[in-house]
């Protein structure tokens, strides 16, 4: 089934980005799914949609888990089979995956797969306790590492072997900033500059405030439908044509090499080769930004561009929208925001818009061809989809 | 495709459920997958399995979450796609229907799926606090009802109802003790008597200490394959010839009814529909009595006898051993042990070896056609598979 379709997507929806007070998970996942069902006006939800996979990432947030249940009843679906899916920040990104299973299981011709994540009515602190859940606890969390600090161990490890530059870093923040200036959706619509990321206060170095992702309420969905379906709900499929996972060690210490993920690298493969495309075909995509270097990382692990020159492509502009291969014109998870079980779906919607052409200031002319990249914390998770449009 | 297998069991492992002192999550579950991998000698686990989907209910007993890539890694499937899934005491049952899709939907022709829980290290309290996560925070855990609080409600609906006592639920209870004792990995493996049952320390009214299921920790799994391959790797496979997932509101508030489970009801539908069988032919089961009473209520919402009368079939004793329909052969959550995520894939477990004629000196004669049940929390989730062999 090489290069043909798996799933299509027949809608999405996304909640905006950003502070919302007052209200539980379930209701901020409401959001998405109410877009997605408005969307799509033909599709009778409680009839047509068979299952849910839903990524949620920590049920210490809101002493909360169960999330698939009452995500479902609360988007009016009560009854269908609903899985909550955590593997941490790739939470949402093993729900597609899981939702392309049922589809093409013939079990389920529709299902509707996304995630959420509330988490800014918790403290900083609280949310880094929370986040380093998806470290490995024994060897990294027990010792007072927490995310910046691995993903700090990781641009150090990069910046020794090929001379990548905090410059380089700041960079990506500034691109990403300026693409959420674009995104109504987006949290943080603010731009910046190279020297306000590198004047911002150090995290974990070379990590500093503005390269570290948001911390974000925020929910996400798409529709997956059998492809032979997919016309019947909508003019404008979107269909994805490759889909990856792979794990790796939940601990950093036990890995080869801490200059590329080996779970994006199996995952990447794994999608490029059941689309039958390569990176060179790719016209848009979002990719895992969770700090600065993640993104430049990416790049490479992604085939975006040989190994140890991510920081050429982004002193080169080829991935700012206008660029060669614009990368996070959503804002990424950088300014638009990480609500971490929400990310990979938003993602996809994201590529959705794009390859359906409503993707507005930040269109990406004439795009066909998409993808998405996920990561569950340091690596030890990754997913990757390809998707395209007829349009 | 009624009546026909969905996918094969193809082995199954399952760790002595109890205390199991130092040791984390990720071995304990290394623990199952070894003895499935060991009982099925033809596998090569790295080469031909090809997704892990796994059972997992909280993340705040080791402060650890992202259990999926953890569990394959110390399994020996470091790099496949390994996913956690959650539905609270459902999460295995869920992760057993993710497994369906996936080897159904062509992209992974053997997977494996199981769960586990880590949690005597913890305190009654503490689990007792986690364990009500699976509820609903602001109309449930807000107020400070626990589990025992919620299954109490509804054991007293029935007794109000049906007129069902003390004593049938207490006969459960002695029931499933009698069978642990011939289960070598049971948790309690302790006769007790409906007198003991009685005189323990109450729990919440009617529920007492030994009408509630064990804190207890645990690993299950089972290998899926497409029924066409299971020949290459055992002479006795097991089929799996109906699949039901279902969710209700997460709140029991918002119920119609608390005499039963909508989604135990919706689930066992779509399995005895699937599977084209009635429950007169279910031979053995394993149903999901994380309380007495909820093993009663089972009996009537899997058809097992009309409603109101479950009461009437544990005194007539059919559901022990030797009886029509033996129930929690193993020793159910009562008796062998409640470790929640395993729970699920557990009760497979069983089944596997009962339809193999495995389970020794618990063996139900000639069973061919057996059923597990599974729920999440106070029924927010219900799974129900059904299981034929050709032996």
């Amino acid at each position: 089934m090489k290069g043909k379709p798996l799933v299509s997507i027949i809608s999405a929806g996304l909640s905006k980005f950003g502070k919302h007070e007052g209200v539980y998970t379930r209701e901020l996942f409401s959001y998405a799914a109410k877009e997605a069902f408005d969307r799509c006006p033909t599709l009778n939800p409680k009839q047509d949609v068979k299952a849910m996979f839903i990524g949620h990432m920590g049920e210490a947030y809101e002493h909360q888990g169960h999330t698939g249940s009452a995500a479902a009843d609360w988007s009016g679906l009560l009854g269908i089979p609903a899985t909550r899916t955590e593997a941490a920040c790739a939470s949402s990104g093993a729900a597609l995956r899981s939702g392309i299973y049922a589809v093409l299981s013939g079990l389920a011709d529709i299902v509707i797969v996304g995630g959420v994540e509330k988490m800014t009515h918790r403290s900083t602190a609280e949310v880094t306790e929370y986040l380093a859940m998806a470290s490995d606890y024994p060897f990294e969390q027990f010792h007072g590492i927490t995310f910046p600090g691995l993903f700090a161990l990781m641009a150090t490890a990069h910046m020794n072997a090929y001379g990548t530059t905090q410059e380089q870093m700041a960079k990506v923040a500034v691109k990403n900033h300026h693409h959420a200036c674009l995104n109504p959706k987006a949290h943080l619509q603010k731009e910046v500059t190279v020297e306000t990321v590198l004047a911002s206060k150090v995290v974990a170095w070379p990590l500093k405030m503005y390269d570290c992702s948001l911390i974000t309420d925020g929910a996400s969905c798409i529709i997956l439908a059998k492809p032979e379906l997919a016309k019947k709900y909508t003019d404008q499929p979107v269909h994805i044509i490759g889909s990856g996972q792979a794990s790796d060690t939940i601990g950093l210490y036990q890995r080869k090499s801490l200059t590329s993920l080996q779970s994006t690298k199996l995952a990447a493969k794994a999608a490029y080769d059941m689309a039958a495309v390569n990176p060179q075909d790719i016209q848009v995509a979002e990719v895992h930004d969770c700090f600065t270097y993640a993104e430049l990382m990416a790049y490479e692990d992604l085939g975006f561009c040989p190994v140890g020159k991510s920081g050429q492509l982004i002193d080169n502009q080829e991935t700012c929208l206008g660029g060669r291969l614009p990368v996070n014109t959503s804002g990424g998870l950088k300014a638009k925001g990480h609500p971490v079980g929400a990310t990979g779906t938003a993602q996809a919607y994201e590529i959705y818009l794009q390859l359906t052409g409503q993707a507005d200031k930040r269109q990406v002319k004439d795009a066909q061809t998409g993808l998405t990249h996920n990561v569950g914390g340091s690596g030890a998770t990754a997913t990757a989809h390809i998707y395209r449009s007829d349009n």
